[in-house]
């Protein structure tokens, strides 16, 4: 954590993303205006260059690292990282490493993202994996989805700590004071639900987290549970789902409503409220924080633009200053010793 | 199945549903002036004959089955099917496997419907436990997804079961000639995902299905796959959570639009967009056929109304007039063949 007053120093992975290195350039020159932050563009210089603001950037608080690689989505990333030490993302984790830089942020593959700060910057204790845990905008945005990653067939152990990691997010990022934690479930009588979720649930209970058992599919956007935890396999399926609603549902709206349009009535309107339903813009769960990451690693979706890079970089820089790291760490541990008690 | 030209004879469990008897008896009396069917009102006569219209109903194919008892959602259903005899879904699910009815629907305990029509009618060969599957109205009508019940832990020869009963609704219900089916995933290449569904992948590459490979959460509405397969953990999750997107939706676009409701202003064409985005009349999975009993068995929400009734039920006459029953057991006979080739 950068000392008092001192900016915030964030690493972006330049050439990460379907629309890089162009959107993610200009988003992160727009955010190094926003103030707080000195931003550290890692990348092909040439590649940065071509797409810096023709004013120049010397009054901005960025500076370049040299990373002449990029991992793309077709690669296995475990075995990317290792073949590819140049690679921008790879550059970016050890950035943090050394403490050259205070979080890192990347549109490129998820699998490299963590698999890169795993290996380059680890885990906290205990956690072998981390989970992506953000809040559901633009409907639940007091709720905490988590994990929307993909850790894949999880023991009762790593949904817990997942709902410890949520629970630290609302607490630290989103100032709700004693958040609620809920299983993801079927079915809202206890013994209800797969394995996992049933053996999990004395887990819970037990944990000192204000647990209020299951929640069911219908209840996620109620925001009665401030964290919402499920397994990898069903929150990412959760979150693309949800993402792809608007635009399917405005696409349908936009089919049906073809008469009033084409009558030029109400025209106006009808866009405000397309843009709104389509959600298109909005409504997202995906990316967010690496939890379970000993710093602080922020994936953004492949096909984020700039105004969603800024978006990122100034939630990276909060995060830096809410120190939530080192509160997860105490918090893993004290519910480490209750659990063993 | 009836003669040709012979009225589909319908059972259904006037006493089951949220809002039985009243809105359960009068879809039921709507249904039965749609013609081509014969309705059996299954419950207590006093309470169905309070709900039926005034008029009388002697001009139309409506007839009693006495059942004094009904199955709450609070009970175990496994337990209450054995206790009470006279309950109305167990007496309902006899009248099929009697020959006496052709199908029957029931908006009660989605469990105790489940458990009542495999011990009173039967599963087909192979099949331990049915599957809920229904297309994706309103946004995606010709796509299925399966199974949306509850059956958890599904092994792979399970999914595949759930995979070659929708292709069988795709086909029979839907009129699709060879419709594509597909592994509900986290990522779209061969090597993603948890145990069950990679183990899945080889046994409907060679199940002779129309077999398109995974697809994740924000390809559901596309169409792309006519069925989509899945655990009934994450199915379920995934139709509570869709069908209540909409009243969300719409709770936040009224509140964002206040101010245009307050000026009057497109009042008639705010409220028409408002009801098609919430969605929340029309947008459903839920409910449906219980794939894999040895009849037609149509579950429908506890909470549906008279007008969800005489849709289901006109449903059930169009699916016993199908045969899908037949059909979906000469397939997997089929399929098994093949699979152990």
């Amino acid at each position: 954590m950068p000392e008092n007053g001192k900016p915030v120093r964030i690493a972006v992975d330049a050439m990460g993303g379907d629309y890089a290195p162009e959107e993610i350039v200009k988003g992160a020159v727009l955010a190094s205006e926003q103030g707080g932050m000195e931003v550290i563009l890692v990348g092909s210089k040439d590649a940065i260059e071509a797409h810096l603001p023709q004013r120049g950037i010397s009054h901005l608080p960025i500076r370049y690292v040299e990373a002449s690689d990029v991992i793309t989505n077709e690669e296995d990333p475990a075995f990317a990282i290792y073949r590819k030490p140049n690679a921008s993302i790879v550059v970016a984790s050890k950035l943090v490493k050394s403490g050259e830089a205070d979080a890192v942020v990347s549109a490129g593959s998820t699998g490299a993202m963590a698999i890169s700060t795993i290996r380059f910057i680890g885990t906290i204790e205990s956690i072998t994996r981390p989970a992506i845990g953000s809040p559901i905008d633009v409907l639940a945005p007091r709720t905490i989805l988590i994990d929307c990653g993909a850790n894949v067939d999880c023991k009762p152990h790593q949904l817990l700590s997942f709902g410890i990691a949520g629970s630290v997010y609302a607490k630290k990022l989103l100032n709700i004071d004693n958040p609620t934690v809920a299983l993801l479930n079927v079915g809202s009588e206890e013994g209800k639900g797969n394995e996992a979720i049933k053996d999990s649930y004395p887990l819970f209970q037990k944990s000192g987290l204000n647990f209020i058992g299951f929640v069911e599919g219908d209840d996620v956007l109620s925001e009665r549970a401030n964290v919402v935890v499920c397994d990898g396999f069903v929150g990412n399926i959760l979150m693309k789902f949800y993402e792809s609603i608007g635009p399917y549902a405005g696409a349908y709206i936009k089919k049906r409503y073809k008469t009033f349009r084409m009558l030029g009535l109400g025209r106006r309107l009808f866009k405000n409220i397309f843009s709104l339903t389509s959600m298109s813009e909005t409504a997202s769960i995906g990316g967010g924080l690496l939890w379970g990451i000993d710093g602080i690693a922020m994936v953004m979706h492949g096909n984020v633009k700039a105004r969603q890079v800024v978006k990122t970089m100034v939630r990276a820089r909060d995060t830096v200053h809410a120190d939530v790291v080192n509160y997860l760490k105490s918090e893993i541990t004290r519910i480490n010793r209750e659990q063993s008690l």
